[in-house]
């Protein structure tokens, strides 16, 4: 149930409010070097602070308890843990009887028959996704693959727009040439001040690339490529949708547009097994749930953040009466300015899993 | 790999031009009333033989090996088989050497080191989500709930503009206002005759819904409704793309516009668990990952078939160069006129799956 | 429920009296030459027909229906079925209302509701364990080891004991030279002929030994290889225990008595990965969960038939009334005759999933 | 892999000498009142500190760090860690170069390439039992079973025939009429003492007996009551056998008298589901794999202690040569002292289990 994986298996637990997070990863290769530095990066990454992002900002320091032993993964079952620390549950406790639109307050309590832990969402909380971020570098170092994530639209403006009506202040010093040294919140600033003027919020789509990967990955049917990737992916709170290759746009074109042309990449002999490909890569690099060599190409849309400050109308189970909420405490303005890097841990996940079944 | 489900577990196996293809289910419940003219009206949905659709026709007459007694389900495995009659292997030797572009030839050679059955897509074939339906069928017959999908695209028009589009002569004898008795065929007809005379193919879009959904099914995380649905439907070939309620859509509509307010749903009394539903449902019917009572409402777009007479770049790994391929032999315009059926028995495992993991 | 291995994945299903009993063998080796033919030799030795054995002699022919092609595998699903013929179900029925001592009937109608198929044990019966032995064929085609499993007792006299106690006329031509020559129904033919005679039945112990196994299969805790093997052959109807190396007689040794010491195995050079072993092999092959390169050895106990002529007390749920049962049809008197291939079996399928594991 | 169960999931993690080891518990039903305290006697019972035991004495306090609020479980997975504290890892180091006879060091070093954690057997040391008895403590909760695990026999010396040859000053004030006020380790204070003398180890049985079972849990085949308990007790560190009912007796046994004639229990109606049952018990309370009511009876063979002071032959893969071991440190003359509270945690996961599956 909360446990992904067959053969490299990550197993997620703990509470936004309760005493620590953390992860289990079972199936670890023996070998890999690790130390708590290499999860700096990437916890970065998804950490609060930024404009659009929320203001509790906590330590996320990993603590490794098990698998690791003098600088190397031992084979054992590798468990990772962060403390709760900057936790202000006051802010929540009203959210048992007031659901909160757009939030998992009211499913849980059906669910767990009243019994869930309420402060912060408690285990349904986007805090959970720090372990996984954790489980995500694990993954990444056994893979021999490149994954990278990134915004490419927010509240409904692409990134090239973006940049375009950015003011000159807004712009690095080099001018529009040095845009990569801007953050999304930087490129989005318009967009994102706009909804914290309304105490709104707004979703954003994040794309995902996976480079050097070997041709044969997954299964036809149950367990393709495409199966486990979505698997995994819904998994991340705030996902409305996922795309490969071409996505939805396939749907609008004929298949002598879609279908991917064969080959001959680079200039060895012509085997079935080499130096052949599909080109332009309208599949997203998996025919047959299988991976054929190319890219892995997939896009993720995420829903603007539930929590508002603008007015809602929700239930009062309390008073049995409509109510109207104004969420207070400390919200992202949108979560996906910290999604690539969730984004990129699951499916390196799901990468090293098959790669293990292989 | 070729299994689905915890609790309620689809196998299936078979190839295209091989022996017979099948599928065993099991934590089937006992005592559902089960025969073979149950399967009748699902296969025949599937089945070929409208406009858009391969002249290829099998007689799909399911045969029950196990499982039923007395007319019903033991609760031991249901095995449901279908012999292959009408097979022209003759047709498809060739992409031993010279895989279709779009196709999984060259990836299952690689996968299957080249022992792979190459007869129509050998075990990839699209015939292999006969057997998903029939299991469709028994998971249906174990829900309370309704699950219906029906296409809304072909070719990138929607049902109402090739409504709106079609000649008085296509219309059924009492005009517009009888055309629930149009099938896709008739209504997208001219997408399809465009696309045959170009020997082409065209894409869909399907949308599903279910109906009478309890709330508190799935699990936080990654047995999430959604992440099982997606894993299930990515399975089904020729899948690009799924969004679940607003979809894509979410990701450029503010927080105020997605979230869903609570609403007093019918007369009941107040409490947590009755009488209260999300209203609007933007999030198709599922919060965190579990579902709140909602109906779950997804859309599906499928890619245009693969298999095109028009004449396409490959590879001829027998010659060494490349070649160009007029795939000969019997296909569908459009794959997604035959998939409504299929997404709802991946839809209907999914849920009865679910139920019984309750 | 009805299936087991992770990445090597048999599935059966089937009733004793249905249309079929057969086996899905998923996850198998692609390129493994494979015909009928391979079949024989193991499903001979699993045939009633010798003293000790039921009269019901079925063909047993098996028919693939999936996943080989040019008669090698494909790496698809396998599945290979057994049509039922000689199935007399009048003696059966009466099983509804009188469940027989020993059997699967009350509890299989406890568990099903009533809706289970009572005809020859429905899908209870030890039948199953044909497409068991079928699996078995596939799985010892892929490993690179030895399994064998033979008799060593029957109705608690030891294989030695018994040949010592044969007359001469009951010796092959050679004499006692010649042992190898006799079945146990012959070398047990005086234990077997008391139990006919009492209308009674007799079980025994089947010993297994595998050869050649590579050092580091299985794992720590929950996947040792005794769990795996246990758990495999525990599924055979009429197990009672299982013991690995020393066995219970470990519970009664010294420590300096059980432990394996280590020794030089041949005359390689020494590294951990090599020519050490432990010897004795008290510990039957495997410490700590793990293979250690020595041969797996383990014994299983095989209860006496349960089906037997005998009066015994039971109940008539009919009548309501305690009533005497003398189990009329065809019988085996000795289960445990037909169970070493059974056992190599279930032992060679849970290697195979072990070693693709790896 | 450090994983068991369906629905009811224990995951273990940890090394001997670590940071902590621990358990994740998914799958836990909400609303079970727990609190730290509940662990306490069943520790203690798995504690060493008794005479054959181990001197090495931790503190064992359970540090729940996720799945509970306000005194009850949520739903959530619930992770318990205990820290180590009292570890000397000087003493172990040199099992890198000198595996132990009957440990896994030679096993482990060769699974994980060489990097396993050898101190104090790292993640295979019986240490890890610590954790699967607070899972047990959980699981125990869950059920309405009574679940019963003692000591039957140590050395080859029965419990009564231990009790017999106690002198009267090593009985109780009352005499022997109050030995159930001796520990294990007061009855077989006399087999213990000569081991200790010796500087060897003894073995010895173990028998469990769960009641209150409600009929109809387990499957046919592969998931039978007795595959999933021999399993789960295969996991534990030294056992070598298992045997449920009559167990390898059976084998020597005819049909008439292993059988278990159906007797009425108690006064109710006949009917096929309450007030019948089988009488004697000597299917164990398990016929078909499938729980018929009576309590389920099972032993099993723990070997002698694998770490004894006496001198043994092994090698010494630093210097190339047999060398003999005289192991140092902490060591229980008789692990199977400490046994019975594991195997009941271990029986009471996955009875917790089968009842979360029905």
């Amino acid at each position: 149930m909360n446990t992904f994986g067959r053969k490299f298996r990550v197993s997620i637990f703990g509470e936004s409010h309760g005493e620590a997070i953390g992860v289990v990863v079972d199936g670890v290769q023996p070998g890999i070097s690790l130390s708590e530095e290499d999860f700096r990066a990437d916890i970065l990454r998804r950490k609060s602070g930024p404009k659009g992002t929320t203001p509790r900002i906590e330590t996320d320091e990993p603590e490794i308890l098990s698998g690791l032993y003098g600088g190397f993964t031992t084979g054992a079952p590798l468990t990772i843990i962060f403390r709760n620390r900057n936790t202000r549950s006051g802010d929540y406790k009203l959210f048992n009887d007031i659901p909160r639109p757009g939030h998992a307050d009211y499913t849980a309590s059906i669910k767990w028959l009243d019994f869930n832990d309420p402060r912060g969402g408690g285990h349904f909380s986007g805090r959970l996704t720090l372990p996984i971020v954790a489980a995500g570098v694990v993954a990444k170092k056994m893979l021999g693959m490149t994954v990278a994530a990134e915004l490419t639209e927010v509240g409904g403006v692409s990134r090239s727009e973006a940049l375009k009506n950015l003011p000159e202040e807004a712009l690095p010093d080099g001018g529009i040439e040095e845009k990569d040294e801007l953050s999304p919140s930087e490129i989005w600033r318009d967009v994102l001040d706009a909804a914290i003027a309304d105490k709104d919020s707004v979703g954003g789509i994040v794309e995902c690339r996976v480079g050097d990967v070997p041709a044969g990955l997954g299964e036809p049917f149950f367990d393709s490529v495409e199966s486990l990737i979505s698997h995994a992916i819904f998994a991340i709170p705030g996902v409305r949708g996922i795309e490969f290759g071409d996505g939805f746009k396939a749907a609008r074109m004929r298949g002598s547009q879609h279908n991917d042309p064969f080959d001959h990449a680079g200039n060895g002999p012509l085997t079935i097994h080499a130096n052949v490909h599909p080109s332009k890569n309208g599949a997203g690099g998996i025919n047959g749930g299988i991976t054929n060599g190319n890219p892995i190409v997939f896009r993720v849309a995420f829903k603007p953040t539930s929590s508002i400050g603008k007015a809602q109308r929700t239930f009062n189970f309390a008073t049995g009466r409509i109510d109207t909420l104004e969420i207070p405490g400390r919200h992202d303005a949108c979560i996906a300015l910290r999604t690539p890097v969730i984004v990129e841990a699951m499916t390196a996940i799901v990468l090293a899993d098959l790669t293990r079944m292989l």
